[in-house]
């Protein structure tokens, strides 16, 4: 049964998908956007999969069945406590965040008593940001985390699940801390190594990328998102990015080591194992 | 005007890409091709850019005018030794291996007197391998390093840069260390991190790969290259790889120092440098 109504905050590339999916597969009865920016607002009321858009987070909780917090990891927390006065009593409110510890336990504590927060976290996006490069395909076979605590109600958490479903995600339940440690590793730790690499060519002579094959193409690739994104998700997930940085760093030394030593057939077995997993992705 | 005979010797993807390049540009009026395996060497007969399939890699060099030794880096000099008594006077000897410095250093006293060898290295590639994977336009648009010694005779250079532009490669010269410096940055420690993150992961919860985005999947797509093949090359460019992946785990142990010590300011400034130097590729 699609929603009575979904707001959406805050939209920017995966806000602008999640719009665009929801029209598309009929989720939603009505959806209503807040944008921080006047001129952003002029632009949502013209998209086709746009009902309202209203001039303040409050106006769009109002009426809200689901309200999903699209916003920087750092502005979800405080988008949840301002809007959680004005939400119809028993509405959920979930979230894209990248980070899910201080999130959810923020989230839950804004709306206790009133209305059920629930996290999530679509595994898909683009080094590209801005609602205007949303698709409405984003999530399709997509792993959707979704962060329930032990005492978030079920019922809630199941309505986010189905709607993330009825988008084409698959999802997977998770605690926020399992979630985070998960996340650190398969997503912020390619970030970290990606940037760490363009940074360091940068400072070689600039000739030499334009001499790159596919290689450092795809290898650096998502070292072309948004900076500022980046630092805000790394500082929330600091201790877990950390934890996973120094086990990549023994993995490294173990390779120079080997390298080093001429210990070659330790090498092509690490080598080899790392083919295996790669060439077991889905 | 095209070569009387282009020969090739060992085949893999990339000789296989220079037969079908070279055949569609009208590169050469005649291709023979010398490949180890007799179902291989069947395999090759039946193609439409082969004229002809040769036993041993003498009969390949006896009537040629360009030689592509497309072996293995730690075959390619042994392969220009055993040739070099059956190569017409002041033939040309190329080869497409990924480190130089060896390479050419024996090429060039192998052929001493009676032939030319010039190292090349085309920048393009695939994780796959073997010549059945081969594309005529897999070097277009695509960097070729040549790599001459002072005393290679210029003329050979020449015909060798002609030779990758007919297919459709930007030429770069250079000498073979430095050669072997570049790529070490810019391909080696690529494949080195890529393979690092794979082998730290493939311990980690099998669970997690599924859960991946694009991101990981970017990130460690050169690691299912083919170990053994890794593994040659990086032993032959121990030294350079060694020191990038020194320069690299510097930068790795700033970016943790900064997270430890919660800099933002500086993080994001390395993460904006970052997202510069990959979004200035061609």
């Amino acid at each position: 049964m699609p929603l009575s109504q979904l707001s959406i905050l805050a939209p920017g590339l995966l806000g602008g998908s999640v719009a665009r999916a929801a029209r598309e597969r009929g989720a939603a009865l009505r959806i209503v956007i807040w944008a921080r920016r006047p001129e952003v607002r002029a632009a949502l009321a013209k998209q086709p999969w746009c009902d309202a858009v209203v001039d303040t987070p409050e106006a769009a909780a109002e009426a809200a069945a689901l309200v999903v917090i699209a916003a920087p990891v750092n502005s979800i927390a405080p988008l949840a406590r301002q809007i959680a006065p004005s939400l119809p009593a028993g509405a959920i409110v979930t979230d894209v965040g990248s980070v899910k510890g201080e999130i959810v336990r923020q989230g839950h504590s804004a709306l206790r008593g009133r209305a059920h927060f629930v996290g999530s976290h679509p595994m898909a996006g683009s080094e590209k940001s801005g609602w205007e490069h949303g698709t409405a395909n984003l999530f399709e076979r997509r792993t959707c985390f979704v962060t329930p605590l032990a005492e978030t109600d079920p019922r809630a958490v199941e309505t986010v699940a189905g709607f993330w479903r009825e988008l084409g995600a698959e999802v997977v339940s998770v605690d926020p801390a399992t979630h985070d440690r998960i996340v650190a590793h398969i997503s912020h730790l390619p970030q970290a190594l990606a940037s760490a690499l363009s940074a360091f060519l940068a400072g070689k002579d600039p000739a030499w990328r334009g001499y790159a094959g596919g290689g450092l193409r795809d290898t650096t690739r998502i070292a072309a998102g948004d900076p500022w994104l980046w630092r805000t998700i790394l500082e929330q997930n600091r201790e877990e990015v950390l934890g996973a940085l120094a086990g990549l760093k023994g993995e490294l030394e173990a390779f120079e080591s080997a390298l080093s030593r001429r210990e070659w057939a330790d090498r092509t077995a690490r080598l080899a194992r790392a083919k295996d997993f790669r060439e077991g992705f889905r």
